[in-house]
């Protein structure tokens, strides 16, 4: 395959995307919901529009028998308040991301630009003999741009992913009250709006300026990808702020509302009565939805820009062959395409009878895309690639065949599977695992917190051996670069594994609404089996992020070691090691930050909430509502205050070390957080997510051991909620967030690496 | 100093630690307790000796008013129990033990006999230039030797330590009577006989050993040193099955006691009523007592053979300089010496006249014995080492002066120091963080759990930056030797640090005993006291052996990489890099299954527990007695059948991991292991040591605060149980197995290198 055939797959496989996306939200969009409250604008959060106050919402409701209209309209209302929420946080959040991004997107062209002075001079290239390449002072030009293109689209995918989420909460509902197989087919297709509009806006958004940026700089690759890496730096500084201040946001209201409401009143989750109830719902669409699409377009995003930049200094680039170089991208294209037939078997072709098939869906999805993307991937490497090549690999070159790359990109995707499957068997209440847990509830809170630590702690054992085996695999195979590309086979079917993460987060909140809206019983038994199948799909969408963030963090330290012109990290050098030990530290450190950041904000929702069941007369009985612009904006206050200095952390820690104790001790740090965070993610994740479903085998009662420890209320069930809210911010806050330390620090390493061998190590001078 | 001098001063210094320690002895058992039971004996566990039958014992019992006599007598008789359950157990322990231990034994001697064929032909040496050394197949028997005298060593040091607790904790209760200071006295003289022992018979042994070692290598050093090494890991590996059996015993009793006294029937800790509550005083001295002086024993031997191999391959080695190989043995013969010195302040020369004295005078007992011995390091330092000389440094030999060391052993001293406080300052509830997480008991046992999960998790900041800065500073004056050194400077005082560890848990037994024989309030208001601080010094004891395993184990790890023959571990080889990922995960197992062990255990016991209140008719109104031993029995069962899979997991993983997959697979998993396990042992060691003063804090109800928490089974007060309830594993049972883990895997690999070296990774070759 020419040049002109990669240029022309790229963009037309992204259009198909972007169109399948669009198609999917219309037919979405076909279910209605209606009510006379749409003009209302409430401001921050929802102010007091007339919920619960049947008798005028009949007047102005649309067809159908009056009950109906007024579920209708009571649940326009709901999705209107938690929408009018979401954005209201959303906006906030981006006001002071853009002070953030203004100011970092400074730093990086001073930074860059002190590498040579300033100076416009063209140098000599770096890895290209006898050639000249643009000057220091441009990349770090482009470079800024990179990382402000790579922020916007970072910002527009999660916004994107909220307003699609909050669109289609209350349509699932509505579509509940049919019955099960068009509820999950809604909130499977808004999930895959998501996914498509997300993998396929990123591809475009990239290969766009790929194109823009060799306008200027022509012939010198080397540059252009090394530019290029800003992207990346971008969309992950983003996606950071997004998943710790959404994590804060959704886990203060999720807990300070469980542990008032279902702990102290013993009112059920997502009552009307409870006032943090609103700001719950909002979390959901904020954090789960918002946080994880930003998070997965870093990702993408990190482990192209890593492929493209080790490509670029490869003989790929040095012969200036560009549908190799552009094989990162034709990966993601093909993705598109496979994941495009994927999801067909889910909204077509795979009949959903009853409750048990959700699940199975779900998990057939992830096979299916993999088989397919297998075959894909060998059309791919075969067209794209030359037999043999060479790759950049550190103090020389190796040689490679066309299909090694095969290889490496198979077993990131399958090693993707590994890990998705294995999280499901820890996470999901059908099997021992999490029965085990519940069992443990028997003797009360301590033991079920004792067992759920204990399972998250022995559900890294496999991921950890997946991940060794396809990084060495990859590595062995095609050097760094085999890296980076099993980490992109990994995320190659990212457009499936986002539809179905989103589809937990809407189907938990359309739950809310059935309930909120006091929907029949049956409804609410749908919805929440399908919540229950998206809790583990959650927890493997987790596992998928952490394993794709442990395998690109590898490729862009590989590229960062490169970059800094060093040949080896020798752990038994000082400085090495020493940066070894704080590394590993830091995930700890930013797991203190976010934890008690849930916790204190939590601790205040508890307050505002006690405050207005003792305050509020009436409240406790459904006669009056409760005041739920104030929980919302204890929600956005905390997240917002707590989410700037653990990103601080993160932001600085890579600079401080690279600075000051240059890129060797930089070097000790990235493998340090990135071997020691990686555990720390997974088993948070997944202590959290069996915790959930321990709670949810409880209440659900589908087996006689279940019913010998429920029903809700028992002391059993007590115990388990405990261990819910425990596992709320270890799930849902920390453990997805350190992903994105590790992804980040990485990224951040590699685009300050100029300046960091340029100038830094300051202290060891 | 001449060798001569070097030679008298060990041995001289020993003897004289070891009579102190008896003379220590001798002051504590001159406090008398007596009764007519010291005759029975009861077998496996305490059966059903006269206990709370009070008519009985008067007639037996001696001198002192009737009340005073029948006092006597039961604290007699609980002690008896006590001692009875805790030595059945380490003999049945040790029975397993010395199945295993002959199993190794022969594991060693084949593995390193089979390196050169079992031939006994001289072969040249690997450092000495043109000279001949032992052969493999002696090295391989010395080794074997070595191992068994380590372990024995490991053994006898636990023991003692049993012994001596069991003997001193119904002293502690009796002196408590007359007052705090008297209390404390006899608690901190009976840690001080431990302290030595262990400390002076431990140096006495490897002295004795390098001595007769020498008879047979005359001249050949290398082997001599190399064999040594068995002394460590024969230490460790005993530690190991010690602080795993133990940690599993004390807990699932001290667990399944809580769960179903404190939390279901609501009576107090310790009461005898409770059938448990043996098995938790037992617990005690056989998990912090035992288990922990086979620990730091192991970890003294470990650095001190560390530094005393990679001398033996540097100029003091090659030149056959005497005092200078000894010099890691000549700064621990110091180090008794300052410690005695040290013990005066808190026996005889500081007052202790109110509560608030016990802890600053053990705070300064650490302080004082550090400012010591950086003096005493100079005196050795200057006296024993040549004032230039070169070490050992991989690929080529590192110039360093005396002074150069002189500073590598202070800043391992002082860095244990710094951690020592640190621990100190996030464990004890004079200070903020602990009340904080008492505070957040208000919200419930779930805030409890995520503020003690964060606080543990904000706890490794300090100590991994001080470790770090050791190492660097360490590494970067002497190379590999001065990381051994650093150790052994964080090791010197060990023998005030377990004396005020041992304090701890024989405060708990006499406060246990107080409660059980029905003291008067103001004794146990004194016992809780001692104890109270005694949990912060198990906590600075906890920090101090995991500072000290990070240090000795990248001494070992580094000797480990000479050994094998690899001049450098790049962490960009796909195989290096492949182990640190795997090796960061193997604490989380390692825990996982320990952690899983204690609460399956627990659950075991309070079924029993929960079996006698219903059984026994009368028990709850202290009419009929409860049936110890039953609960003796299901603890011993238990960590006995726990124990082995996790230290097979341990035992084993180096070996797998150097046999298929080479040295640099294993040198990656070393390091993983190391930098992860540090991180997860310093979290859990905090966390639990946060929760258990948390409880405590709101139980003594000191300050206005604490009182607004409380009083004792308040909602706040519950909530702060189920927090220890769940520190209890983490901070005593998989908190302080991993040091052990991170140790005895470098060490092993240490003396499995030869062979690794000639036959390891078969699935790469």
């Amino acid at each position: 395959m020419g040049g002109a055939g990669a240029e022309a797959v790229i963009p037309l496989a992204a259009v198909v995307g972007i169109l399948y996306a669009l198609w999917q939200w219309f037919v979405v969009s076909r279910v209605k919901v209606s009510g006379y409250y749409q003009s209302l604008d409430t401001g921050n959060g929802y102010h007091g529009g007339p919920v619960f106050e049947m008798d005028r919402t009949e007047e102005d409701a649309g067809e159908g028998s009056p009950d109906e209209r007024i579920i209708m309209a009571k649940c326009a209302e709901i999705q209107h308040a938690i929408s009018v929420g979401a954005k209201s946080f959303l906006f906030t959040q981006y006001k002071y991301l853009s002070i953030f991004m203004t100011f970092f997107a400074i730093v990086i062209f001073l930074f860059l630009g002190s590498v040579n002075s300033f100076s416009t001079k063209e140098q000599p290239c770096t890895y290209t003999q006898n050639q000249n390449c643009k000057s220091a002072l441009a990349n770090a030009f482009f470079t800024t741009i990179a990382f402000l293109l790579g922020a916007f689209t970072s910002v527009f995918s999660g916004y994107l992913g909220m307003k699609v989420a909050t669109y289609a909460n209350a349509r699932t509902t509505l579509e509940a009250q049919k019955g099960i197989a068009p509820a999950f087919k809604i909130a499977y297709r808004s999930g895959a709006v998501m996914g498509f509009l997300i993998a396929s806006s990123g591809l475009l958004v990239l290969y766009i300026s790929i194109n823009l940026f060799k306008v200027y700089y022509g012939d010198d690759w080397e540059g252009l990808f090394e530019s290029i890496t800003g992207y990346g730096l971008g969309g992950s500084s983003v996606a950071l702020f997004g998943r710790v201040g959404g994590g804060i946001y959704t886990k203060a209201a999720d807990v300070g509302a469980d542990l008032v409401g279902k702990v102290e009143n013993n009112i059920p989750e997502d009552d009307p009565r409870n006032p943090a109830v609103i700001a719950d719902n909002v979390g959901d669409n904020v954090g789960d939805i918002a946080g994880m699409g930003s998070d997965l377009f870093g990702s993408y995003a990190e482990s192209t820009c890593a492929a493209l930049y080790v490509a670029s200094i490869s003989s790929f680039g040095i012969n200036h062959n560009l549908s190799a170089v552009l094989y990162p991208l034709l990966i993601s294209a093909m993705g598109i395409i496979v994941c495009l037939f994927t999801t067909l078997f889910a909204t077509d072709l795979l009949k959903i009878k009853a409750i048990p098939d959700i699940s199975s869906v779900l998990k057939r999805q992830l096979l299916i895309s993999t088989v397919l993307m297998t075959a894909g991937i060998a059309v791919v490497t075969f067209a794209a690639l030359p037999k043999n090549f060479t790759i950049f690999n550190f103090t020389n070159d190796k040689h490679v065949k066309n299909w090694h790359l095969f290889l490496c990109v198979s077993i990131g995707l399958w090693a993707g599977l590994v890990i998705g499957y294995t999280t499901e068997f820890y996470t999901s209440n059908a099997y021992s695992p999490v029965r085990d847990v519940a069992d443990s509830c028997r003797t009360g809170a301590a033991t079920n917190v004792i067992f759920g630590l204990a399972l998250g702690y022995k559900s890294t054992i496999i991921p950890s051996f997946a991940m060794a085996a396809s990084i060495y695999t990859s590595f062995r195979l095609a050097s760094i670069y085999g890296v980076a590309m099993a980490a992109l086979g990994m995320l190659s079917t990212v457009a499936t594994g986002l539809s179905i993460d989103a589809y937990g987060p809407i189907s938990d909140n359309a739950g809310g609404i059935a309930e909120m809206a006091g929907m029949t019983h049956e409804v609410r038994r749908r919805t929440d089996a399908l919540d229950a199948a998206g809790n583990t799909t959650a927890a493997i969408g987790k596992g998928f992020a952490i394993g794709s963030a442990a395998l690109v963090s590898l490729a862009l330290f590989g590229a960062y070691v490169s970059r800094s012109g060093i040949g080896s990290i020798d752990v038994l050098d000082p400085r090495v090691f020493a940066g070894l030990m704080v590394g590993s530290m830091l995930p700890y450190w930013f797991s203190a930050m976010t934890m008690k950041s849930v916790g204190t904000a939590a601790l205040k929702m508890v307050e505002e909430v006690r405050r207005q069941f003792n305050n509020i007369p009436g409240l406790m009985e459904g006669r009056t509502k409760p005041d739920y612009a104030s929980c919302v904006r204890i929600s956005t206050n905390a997240s917002l205050q707590k989410m700037v200095p653990a990103g601080f952390l993160v932001m600085v820690s890579p600079l401080v070390a690279g600075t000051f104790f240059g890129v060797e001790a930089l070097a000790g740090l990235l493998a340090g957080a990135l071997v020691s965070g990686v555990q720390v993610a997974i088993s948070a994740s997944n202590s959290g997510g069996a915790w959930d479903n321990a709670k949810k085998y409880i209440e659900a009662g589908a087996s006689d051991h279940a019913q010998s420890l429920g029903p809700k209320g028992s002391d059993a069930h007590k115990a388990a909620v405990i261990g819910d809210t425990v596992g709320d911010p270890l799930k849902d806050t920390s453990g997805p967030s350190i992903n994105i330390l590790i992804k980040l620090m990485a990224v951040e390493s590699l685009v300050f690496a100029p300046f960091f061998a340029e100038h830094g190590g300051l202290v060891f001078k």
